[in-house]
């Protein structure tokens, strides 16, 4: 059978995801024997929707203007239309409010109350309200991913089934590129904070407000999804102590540095303690953790066998493309979609 | 039901291996609803064998005078017992020899042929005869797990299915903990090889016989099954280019380190340009592969989210035995003996 999938949300991830699910059609086939069709892909302003299966070639080709197709329909809110489909897998990539973590938890409620699985980009939701998802995914029987929603593509979720007979004990971990590329600025070139941010902004790496990545919060967000998969707390963001890195300053860096260490916007989740951080923090200089530039690392470390750290991208939207579609393949196969 | 197992070597990892199922049987029953009893424990010279499930508290307690067990039957071999014994997972965890394979070898052939699920520790058998195994494990649907024979506990074979939707294309690594201490020591403190080898031996970090080590050996033989599993490759260990570390020099480290470079032993699978290859290396000073100590390091170059890297502990007795717990729990899921 064919997989029938829905979309929400048609920006940069949801289009790399569409361009990435086109490019791998043949090979998810011959190697998964995992077929699919997307009947629906939903805006904020209206959605594609075609039962047959949208054609996936020419809704890209379009580009931009996707609007112009005749199966669009405006107005349309995914919240009417998903009880009213036929879907086995919701994808949600919908920019979320950080304090509601709307439009995405209704989506994803919605959708459970129709026995749908789901796949989830935003972290929104689950760090607000992750008991609530779980409790009625568990009711429902249904599966509910979101591996893009920490590190991209860097299966720092999914691996809890590789470590599954050892035991994680604290997370530590370097979780928001933006931070950690002013950090790796301000400590090579001796620049203030402002200087590095600006630079920042000027290559893309942070937002034009951004307030939620230098003051903790992004980083928090995805702390309490780590520890909520990994560790099995039921935590929200509210639990997380919260110190961003606008008051380190070049001096406090230099010093850091001529003592062998150097300073980084750490998340740490700690079992002992029972302690959630994301706050600046000393580290030594030949640290695992002393990673330059705008990647992610996180730092599991296990009863049986010490430390595990995993790197790579954070951010980008083939990366949380990725990360959806190895999602989406875990779900087919435990659905008997995919061998 | 309880899973039967067969554990065949009773050195440092399946001891290990005994412990840590003594220690977590309690928590493997809530909460994977896992429940095991060891039929027997093969040893070179005999076998603990107890078809009711052997006492491991009682056999932990006799330390190295396991013989005086009642239930010791002296030069019984385990190829003369697997097909006799009803078992569901054999472990095997003996020394192999790296020119055969052997013993692992034929107690893997042996206990595939009977429909054993297996997991192993030591890579000699997968680095010489992977398709043979394969194949063989394919046509009896047997499942066979060897997380352990790589960088240890750190989950780099299994995270094969955590990228299940992207495509690795290169695989460079440092697998080899004896190599890499003394190339760290080498590089910190300028002493020549001899001495940092000499150390090493002094610490326990190497053999009292280290060619398989600095001459590169057992880096290709982990090489060889990660490009087998990840790459989908069906090499030996014949297909690798190698070459050690002896001839590496203070002076050599010393011009490297003032080019901002630094010397590794690295393995390289690369799909383009079909190359195995285990060799000293330049790589830059801030690349994430420049480790210190005897840690092991692996970077998967993937097509669709750039290089993700994952490191830990490539050694020892505790980390094999989680891996293989880990191995466990997978098979036990498969085959409905797990939740």
């Amino acid at each position: 059978m064919k997989v029938k999938l829905v979309i929400i949300g048609k920006g940069n991830v949801g289009t790399c995801f569409l361009q990435l699910m086109k490019e791998k059609e043949k090979v998810l086939k011959e190697k998964f024997d995992f077929s699919y069709k997307i009947i629906a892909i939903f805006e904020h302003d209206g959605a594609l929707i075609n039962e047959n299966g949208i054609d996936l070639e020419e809704l890209l080709k379009m580009g931009e203007k996707f609007r112009e197709l005749t199966y669009w329909k405006k107005n349309i809110k995914a919240t009417e239309l998903i009880s009213k489909l036929d879907i086995n897998v919701l994808v949600e990539t919908t920019p979320t409010n950080p304090d509601t973590g709307e439009p995405a938890y209704s989506h994803i409620i919605d959708a459970l109350n129709n026995n749908i699985d789901i796949i989830a980009s935003n972290k929104g939701p689950f760090y607000l309200k992750y008991k609530e998802i779980m409790d009625l995914a568990k009711e429902k029987d249904c599966i509910v991913k979101y591996e893009a929603t920490v590190a991209s593509c860097v299966p720092v979720l999914s691996i809890k089934e590789n470590l599954i007979g050892n035991e994680i004990t604290s997370i530590k971990a370097i979780l928001n590129g933006t931070c950690n590329y002013i950090l790796s600025r301000m400590t090579a070139e001796g620049v203030p904070f402002s200087l590095a941010l600006k630079e920042a902004q000027e290559l893309g790496f942070a937002e034009t407000d951004p307030t939620l990545d230098i003051e903790g919060f992004d980083s928090a967000g995805k702390l309490i999804i780590l520890a909520n998969e990994l560790l099995g707390w039921s935590k929200t963001i509210k639990d997380v102590k919260i110190i961003g890195i606008t008051k380190i300053t070049p001096q406090a860096l230099e010093l850091a540095k001529s003592d062998g260490f150097t300073i980084k916007h750490l998340a740490i989740a700690n079992v002992e303690k029972k302690e959630l951080i994301v706050e600046p923090r000393l580290i030594e200089r030949d640290s695992l953790l002393n990673i330059n530039g705008t990647l992610n690392a996180i730092e599991l470390h296990t009863k049986h066998a010490g430390p595990i750290i995993i790197m790579g991208r954070g951010a980008g939207g083939p990366e949380a493309a990725s990360a959806i579609i190895n999602d989406l393949i875990y779900i087919a196969k435990k659905r008997g979609h995919a061998r």
